[in-house]
């Protein structure tokens, strides 16, 4: 895989003349991004492109090529590869789609790739992907543009969508691979090279089909215990397999099997698509959680109930206070009001102001060893009322515990954004824009913790 | 409810003389909001207050007050609102906590509060409430901060967090009324008023106990072939309940009868309360669906596949597109390409721009009478990448077509809120964050044609 995620020189075959907006030039884009390793463009038409002298086919460069980005029409592709083969290069990415996607000629042609692949010891990535980033080396093979974030999270996909619009899918991401169609690099290939690269932390997988099945589970149940993957796997119903078929000629397979030889590795298999980003930034940021106690703090007793009914969905509960700690917020708190757990702090907060109720509250339950892990409920104000935003005291509360229990949050106002990036500014506490999501979030945790400390003699 | 929710004159009595950021000053707060009606500051500590002169008690006013807003502390409350039924007063609202939602004392005065309603003729808001918003009027009672927004969405709540952070909750509210405790005004009341009231289209309801169910119950069945009603209902789990029992006295009651009621008379009843801005949204703006046939234009066969999970888990399905829509797509595809539903056109993208091919697309599907409704995925990009941003192009084709099938969509970028809001201007196509989301307004849609064209003769 290192060729293909951080090569030193690259040929891009079938590169286009044209560049600027709407061209999709995948060589503007490659430097636009930050790329500083050698170019050879390759098109038969062109002597020139983007003030680079272009090569009729990729055979008469003479250099060490590493990388082959293959971006002309399918007719064309097979020979070009051949092409490759007698450059010696290792590594060909083939962008275009018209392959297991189309019509039988097409999967003829993709099934030549496959045996070529075989035969000659070079390795396919895609056809129709955008093939890879690499945030860290300033890589990407992507003629839609892309974003680059030197962030721990590898991406393991098969479909563009996925670096195009990341942060709706994964949250931010720091490398890529988009398998397409998969004829030869597949899910095995991509989980392997990130376990073993340092600059990942934590793989999200987008799956439509899983392919080399035997080799990745049981490497997925080794690498689980020190980096978390989380999978999201499309085409569950009848007619998502159907699409999933027509897309990249992914046999979906069965949802039910595939989901349970997935969970039994230890992996963090979501049910909706749209949770993986906050999958990816709370197993990323927070700790595991011990037990499935759960202390809620609030604003508003209406939260507190909406958190109740989450925790029990997820098989969490509502921790018994320790005495000592519902003492503790009863003198903040007028003689009447009945403390208990989700913790209402709204009549401390009227007496007290909302940073001191709040931290008093965090710091108590922090504290207490009756409860595993912390949502809080606030409030997202206008910069006006900013009194009542306890972003920083809680922060300054977080950082002085120690990192033993998750603490996430929720907020609720006029200033949602800004407020959320001030209370994850130290990566110690994380917003989620739901309640579901909040508690779904600590139901993660728990899990990872079981994953992480159970004695199993591994998975075959 | 009109004297709660449109006064000539209102009597603040226990009003705070602090005012400015912090001290929570109601006067302050409805001035702020644009209230032109009098105001008479009751307060026995005070000579004037905000400029205004203050009356030791209410009834040395001697004028006609509409409405009294009661924040003074608890033990006073019962006092006042004799104080009020003196100076005739018909309609109080008690803001303080510290009633059913606290101690055996504070659950005896309310118990003495409903007993003064009935005997008194007096009706009562709350306990525990920050009582009503009126944007169309400018009025407000809510001493924390809320926004004025002149839409007709009319919300009942039980908890002033709906007001705080209503677009979370609700998207945008033009009237509410946050019921509290609810020892006398309830949902039927509030339900009526809204149904009756020119401004307002649609009624959001966060509910964490029904009360007045046996008049709301059928008055709901009526006024929902008019105006969609929605509920989300929290205290849902047992721990749920505990909670709200405990924050406003409600008796959650068996969650499972509560919903076949609820959802027998029409409402649009949502499993999660994140949903609801969603819904509200949908409703407001878009068309019932008249079938489940559903057509999906993506530029990417990997959202098609998600959308067509989304859609099966729903009870809808993918439209069988007729033949002469798919030779009008074929004649902007290349030859190999499959073309069916999930409608794949980024190839025609390619080859055409995305407007000409979106747009194509779009007008090919609206007038396919074997589609009831559509989904559209599209990139969100940034400005530089504007030639991909179809925003303008598919309001033109909507604007031009009769307003028959919902058309929804689900963007994906790096520049989502600001596509959104191009896409949502002519509020004739919502944007969704997920496609679980954009499957499930759908649905809402669906159920709603089936609601308002079936031949009932009534729930009793």
């Amino acid at each position: 895989m290192q060729h293909f995620m951080d090569p030193k020189s690259v040929a891009l075959i079938g590169i286009s003349r044209k560049s600027g907006p709407g061209s999709f030039n995948l060589m503007e884009n490659m430097s636009d991004f930050g790329y500083s390793g050698e170019i050879y463009p390759v098109n038969p038409n062109a002597g020139e492109i983007l003030g680079k002298k272009a090569y009729p086919s990729v055979t008469i460069v003479k250099k060490k090529i590493d990388l082959a980005v293959i971006t002309s029409p399918r007719n064309t592709t097979l020979n070009i590869l051949q092409d490759c083969v007698a450059a010696n290069i290792k590594a060909a990415i083939v962008v275009n789609q018209g392959f297991n996607d189309a019509d039988r000629r097409g999967q003829q042609m993709q099934q030549q790739m496959v045996e070529m692949a075989a035969r000659e010891g070079i390795r396919i990535l895609g056809p129709n992907t955008l093939g890879v980033i690499n945030s860290f080396a300033g890589f990407t093979t992507s003629f839609m543009p892309v974003t680059k974030q030197r962030v721990g999270v590898g991406l393991i996909c098969q479909s563009g969508i996925h670096f195009v619009g990341p942060t709706k899918f994964s949250g931010m991401i720091g490398k890529g691979v988009d398998l397409g169609n998969s004829c030869d690099i597949g899910f095995y290939d991509a989980l392997k090279y990130f376990a073993e690269d340092p600059d990942i932390q934590i793989i999200a997988i987008h799956m439509e089909g899983l392919n080399q099945g035997q080799d990745f589970l049981p490497l997925a149940a080794r690498v689980v215990k020190e980096k978390p993957i989380v999978v999201h796997k499309s085409g569950r119903s009848e007619t998502g397999a159907k699409a999933a078929m027509s897309h990249t000629g992914s046999l979906a397979g069965n949802y039910k099997l595939l989901q349970a030889a997935l969970k039994q590795t230890g992996i963090t298999f979501l049910e909706e698509g749209g949770q993986m980003p906050y999958a990816v930034k709370t197993l990323q940021n927070l700790p595991p959680m011990k037990g499935n106690r759960v202390a809620v703090i609030t604003y508003s007793g209406g939260a507190g109930i909406m958190i109740s009914d989450g925790l029990e969905k997820h098989g969490l509960r509502l921790a018994s206070l320790s005495s000592e700690i519902i003492d503790q917020m009863a003198a903040l708190s007028p003689s009447w009001m009945p403390l208990s757990n989700p913790l209402d702090i709204w009549p401390a907060v009227m007496m007290h102001g909302a940073r001191k109720a709040y931290s008093v509250a965090l710091k108590a339950v922090l504290r207490d060893p009756q409860v595993d892990g912390i949502i809080c409920v606030a409030i997202a104000p206008l910069p006006e009322f900013s009194f009542l935003n306890v972003s920083e005291a809680l922060n300054d509360v977080v950082e002085t515990s120690p990192a033993e229990k998750p603490v996430i949050g929720w907020t609720y106002g006029p200033n949602t954004m800004e407020v959320q990036m001030q209370f994850e500014s130290k990566n110690r506490i994380m917003i989620f824009p739901t309640l579901e999501l909040a508690t779904q979030a600590l139901s993660w945790l728990r899990d990872r913790y079981v994953i992480i400390t159970r004695d199993d003699r591994g998975f075959i």
